[in-house]
């Protein structure tokens, strides 16, 4: 039996268009099969490069794509746009708005949601940074500290509006605390006139002992040091107490004025899959098998940021590259058992991990080696411009850097143009 | 005595950073007084090209540009961010949120706002266009909309939610129904392979008897073919009596089942000038002196759309052009009689006056001449693209319209993603 013919009655409905469900879509339906593409947005979003936004040198739509112009060409991918309400993995039905799709198989890739570990204070009192939106809202937030600081004769309240902390001192925390110093040091610098801009403080704020924990020691080090180069302040050690209106408090009882708290400090799966009847890992993501199956559905597939997958006894870290190769296997996995082959186990290739620590300084492991500098730099460009969906993207993106690097300027600065 | 003495003690405040209020404060930077120049947004929109945005073929970005970036070089222009609360004319003094400044001239250019001519149910169901964020609503009302029918199985529900209806055929209705008409009929027809198009109507509604009627009527007609020609159905000496949530009801009795009503009917000023004490004519405009100083006010000056000048006779339109002119009109009165020189009259030149519908065609009057076709459509882009402030914009919008020209494709078709 053909894969098509196998695959023709009941379609396989994908939930989420993230890297984990883009990347089981494109497979499934280069495959043959019938796909229903399910997400809330009408793009995916290279959330990579959201920090970027954030710091005002990309616009949303660079690193967005709409997911009908990404699956043009194949007929057999159908894109609704909508939440899904519920989910029955028995009846294998699925409703989304006033609709009711039967699958026969199901790939979640629903994503997660910022950990705020129960920090008081911090889900309301802190600006997240997971989605294109946080990050146009981060932008315009802090392009108004610094307008209502122009206009603040006091000093200490210009102090707390232009005081810039940011907790979390993983990948995105480090990369937003270089962006940050460069912008407001750069371009804004000659926006602002009449700011002393000594004024300013960016702060970044780890519990560890360690940046970038994901990283050998030797990188995270070479991060401290060129942050604290960028007048940025690294504080260490230093866990978070509580978030208020105007201020945050630190367990070891110091207290610091700010009118910005960014919270990168961790993710969560939503609540969707636990609500749908699945078992949930104490952080609400949901363990799979080595294949990728929940448990006892064996119809059900969960990959990205939403499964525990444990792999040698350790879970699998909630990146993009595990997210990506685990849609593919699923995919492959849906693929192969509609023919009457045994699903696979999934096997992850830790191709990399890197980050980029403001104009031409980056650290990468790539290979098992360690790479620090404008070489880390010049890499991580190169393998972010190749990601990118959509030609369009890329041009944008390497255009709007080219202009960032030659001009020393960032290029938009709009405080929320949509209201 | 010099200007710059003159000036020295009590600064020009120009309220607005539209056309009128920017180059207000260009001319006066550069004759060497202290200018305050106050905006509730950031950024200076390059109003002509909403349109776009809101048909997805440019972002907000490409037609906007942060007013502080504007004036970067000028170390007398300070920027000030919020709303003008109150002004008190005599006291020369201007309240914008806790702070009071006072002025010796002031510019109020504060724009207009849009008019419903009494329609019923036309401020609360209909969709205007007259900012960034309302085009980039729009865009995503309109492309919900086509997601919404992708997934309507019945076909009065879908018709009605595939109906768009722009009120006003005037340079906006004309252009904004072209673009429209090659957005669905291009990029989205690919997009969305299941609708059936021919279920898409886009009607172009005009009370007149003719389209453009400020254009000589050659032209008017000429849209009118071209705009048959791509499918817009344009019903002229059509009076919208009423809209609803929807459907919107004509004067001779007819009805429209439409999800989407767009209003660019007309315009009026805003309300801000009458609570100022300032006279006000029928639609809200402050009646100038052919100075453009308002009569017993020799320090208040009013341009662009929230001014009403009469020249031999006829009120000028409410158009960027007259808006800059205006503005620097005004300027150059404030520099002359701050060194004892009289004010002078102002004087419009109408250099010409353009609208383009849809791909390579326009419509312009140019030197008392009116061109039609492809030469208009060079006019209009050449002109367009020049005026555009900043150089990165110009290189930014050329580039997604040669894209545009070359692939039939537009860039963006993001729905809202700032929520």
């Amino acid at each position: 039996m053909s894969v098509q013919g196998a695959l023709e009655g009941r379609p396989v409905i994908i939930v989420g268009a993230g890297f984990g469900g883009l990347f089981a879509a494109r497979r499934l339906a280069r495959g043959g099969a019938q796909v229903v593409l399910i997400d809330r947005r009408n793009f995916h979003t290279f959330t990579p490069l959201l920090y970027q936004v954030a710091a005002a040198e990309l616009e949303p739509e660079e690193i967005a794509y709409p997911v009908r112009t990404i699956f043009r060409g194949q007929r057999n991918v159908r894109i609704v746009l909508g939440e899904v309400q519920r989910v029955d993995v028995l009846a294998r039905t699925l409703q989304v708005g006033q609709l009711v799709l039967d699958f026969g198989d199901l790939i979640l890739a629903t994503g997660s949601t910022t950990s705020f570990f129960g920090v008081q204070g911090a889900p309301e009192h802190t600006l997240p940074l997971k989605t294109p939106g946080d990050a146009v809202r981060l932008r315009s937030h802090i392009l108004g500290c610094l307008e209502q600081a122009a206009l603040q004769p006091e000093k200490a309240e210009r102090m707390r509006l232009m005081t810039f902390v940011i907790v979390g001192g993983g990948p995105t925390g480090v990369e937003y605390a270089g962006a940050l110093a460069e912008l407001i040091r750069g371009p804004l610098a000659r926006d602002f006139p009449l700011l002393d801009l000594r004024e300013v403080r960016v702060i970044l704020v780890e519990a560890s002992r360690t940046l970038l924990g994901v990283f050998p020691e030797r990188l995270g080090e070479y991060a401290l040091r060129r942050l604290r180069g960028m007048g940025v302040e690294v504080r260490l050690a230093a866990r978070v107490l509580s978030v208020g209106w105007r201020s945050l408090n630190f367990e070891e009882g110091r207290a610091l004025e700010a009118a910005s708290v960014v919270w990168t400090a961790g993710v969560r799966d939503g609540p969707a899959p636990a609500r749908w009847g699945l078992p949930t890992a104490r952080d609400g993501r949901v363990p799979v098998e080595s294949t990728l199956q929940v448990a006892g559905h064996p119809h059900v597939y969960v990959v990205g940021d939403g499964a525990y997958i444990e792999l040698d006894g350790a879970p699998l870290p909630m990146l993009a590259p595990v997210a990506i190769q685990a849609g593919e296997a699923a995919a492959d996995n849906i693929l192969r058992t509609a023919v009457g082959r045994p699903a696979r186990a999934f096997r992850y290739r830790d191709k990399g991990t890197m980050a980029t620590i403001g104009r031409n300084k980056a650290v990468a492991i790539l290979g098992g080696r360690g790479f620090s500098g404008f070489v880390a730099w010049v890499i991580w460009l190169a393998i972010h411009i190749s990601s990118l969906i959509g030609f369009r993207n890329r041009l944008l993106v390497l255009t709007n850097w080219a202009w960032d690097y030659l001009f020393f300027e960032r290029g938009v600065r709009l405080i929320d143009p949509n209201p």
